[in-house]
Order: structure tokens, then C-alpha cells, then sequence
């Protein structure tokens, strides 16, 4: 079984250099500095979410960021899967369905009411490696975003 | 101009009534207790959400309710608008177009990078009205949702 292991202020380089991967593998750029500065706060305890590090901790094959929220309508704490990212070399073993497995126990019996993610509808594969693993959708919300800006 | 009050334990009773309408006219159906339960961790300072009061303290006349979470990507705290309610008799006078341009300013000079509310994307009234505010989307990314159950 795949381990899991909540990301601690020890594991900030190791783990940067995996979320540099997914960033290059979703056209995103961020600096060194910008990365480590958003991951920081998690591995320190920050209430707003929890990366975990799937495989050896030392050696680590990928990992899962998740942020928290707090839904009125579930009566309590929700999660957003932020990223799943397996290392290209390990993919195509399920691996990932077997974190969407394990990920979901170990946040339910935390308390946690429910777990989301956010999928492109137009990609189909991603959306049957969710919907195999037991996510659903009933209004086809869309997510609106509006970016802010600090005050100059 | 419309005020923004931040909600406390004291507003516990005023605010559930109005959370009350909101769910009736959503078709939702929560107990008093539920509901009370959801709302006093937000109330008493958890850091998972705030909910702010709209008009008059003593006698609000809506309010809006954000979820806090963490974004790899944007580096750093984004919000979700969970409910944006205003009393029936007093809508159509532009008041939630209003707090769509005073909520991101109190965000934003607070650090936050992002705010973000989802919309049925056949709901082109509600998509308007964000759209007016500034909210856009990108990939219309599909919110897929994992209920979780506590172990038994």
C-alpha cells in the first residue's frame, strides 16, 4: 500500500522540486521563491490546508495538496484537492486511484464532510479517474474566479 | 453606502434566521440545531471562514458567507463565496452589487489573492451578475464532490 505522509517543514526542498514539475507539466511558472513561499505556511501548520507526500517520505513519487474550507450547507469543514501529482515515471499503475482511495478515509475520519476537485469538463480522462473513485456532480457548477489585488 | 460587519457569538440567533431563509428558498432543508452547529465555530473565530452581516448590525438585512482556503498556484489565501443572501423585500436596489465590490476590497487589503463563488452555468441572472462584478473563468473547471462519511 502507497503511504501518505503529511509534509513537514523538513520536506520544503524536496517536495518544491515536485511541485516545479506539475507547474511545468500545467504551464504554470513560478519562481523558486514564489513556490517555497506558498508551501511554507502548510508544512508549518497553517489551518488552510495539508500536503501529503505519496510513497517513501525521503524519496517521495508525488504528492497531494488539498485546501480547507468550511461549507454552511455540510454543516462543517470540506476540502479542495489543490494538486494530485505522480512523477511521469510512475504513472499508468494506479497509484493515483489508490490516494483516491486512502485520501477521502483518512480525511472522514478526521471529520471532514466532504471532498472536492476541480476538472476541466472537456477532459475526459480525468473526469472518469474521478468519477471511478466515487466524486459526482449534480448542477454542473462553475467556479468564477475574480483575482485581487493589494491596495497600492 | 451598505455596511459589512463582521458576525460574532452574539449574532448567532439573528444570523440563523436569515441562513434559515436562504436555505428555504434553496430547497434546502437543515435543522435549527445543524444549522447553529455550522455557523458558531465561524461565529467564535475559526479560521476556516468568516461571515459578514450586511446593513445594520442589530438588524441585518443579508449577509455573505466565505470559505478561507490555500492556493499553490495563486501563493497563498483564497476565499469562496459559500452564500451571498439579501432579504427578499429589499433586492433589485443593487445592494449585492455593491457588497461584489466592497467583499473584494476587505479581502484583498487582508492578503487574500483570489475569490472565487460557484454558479450553475445555466443560471446566465446569477452569471451576469458576477461577470458585472469582475469574476471570470478561465477552463470552466467542473466542482466534482466526494461526500464523506465518518468511519463507523
Amino acid at each position: 500500500m502507497t503511504a501518505l505522509t503529511l509534509a513537514k517543514p523538513d520536506d520544503l526542498e524536496r517536495l518544491s522540486r515536485l511541485v516545479a514539475d506539475c507547474q511545468t507539466e500545467q504551464g504554470l511558472t513560478q519562481s523558486e521563491a514564489e513556490r517555497q513561499a506558498a508551501l511554507a505556511p502548510l508544512l508549518e501548520g497553517a489551518p488552510h490546508g495539508a500536503i501529503y507526500l505519496i510513497g517513501p517520505a525521503r524519496a517521495p513519487i508525488g504528492y497531494v495538496a488539498v485546501s480547507f474550507g468550511w461549507s454552511l450547507a455540510l454543516g462543517g469543514l470540506d476540502a479542495v484537492i489543490d494538486d494530485l501529482y505522480i512523477r511521469a515515471s510512475v504513472r499508468g499503475r494506479g497509484i493515483g486511484a489508490e490516494i483516491l482511495g486512502s485520501l477521502p478515509r483518512a480525511l472522514s475520519a478526521a471529520g471532514l464532510k466532504a471532498l472536492h476537485v476541480r476538472v476541466d469538463p472537456d477532459d475526459s480522462a480525468t473526469l472518469e479517474f474521478y468519477t471511478k473513485a466515487l466524486f459526482s456532480h449534480n448542477a454542473r457548477p462553475l467556479l468564477l474566479t475574480r483575482r485581487l489585488r493589494p491596495p497600492i
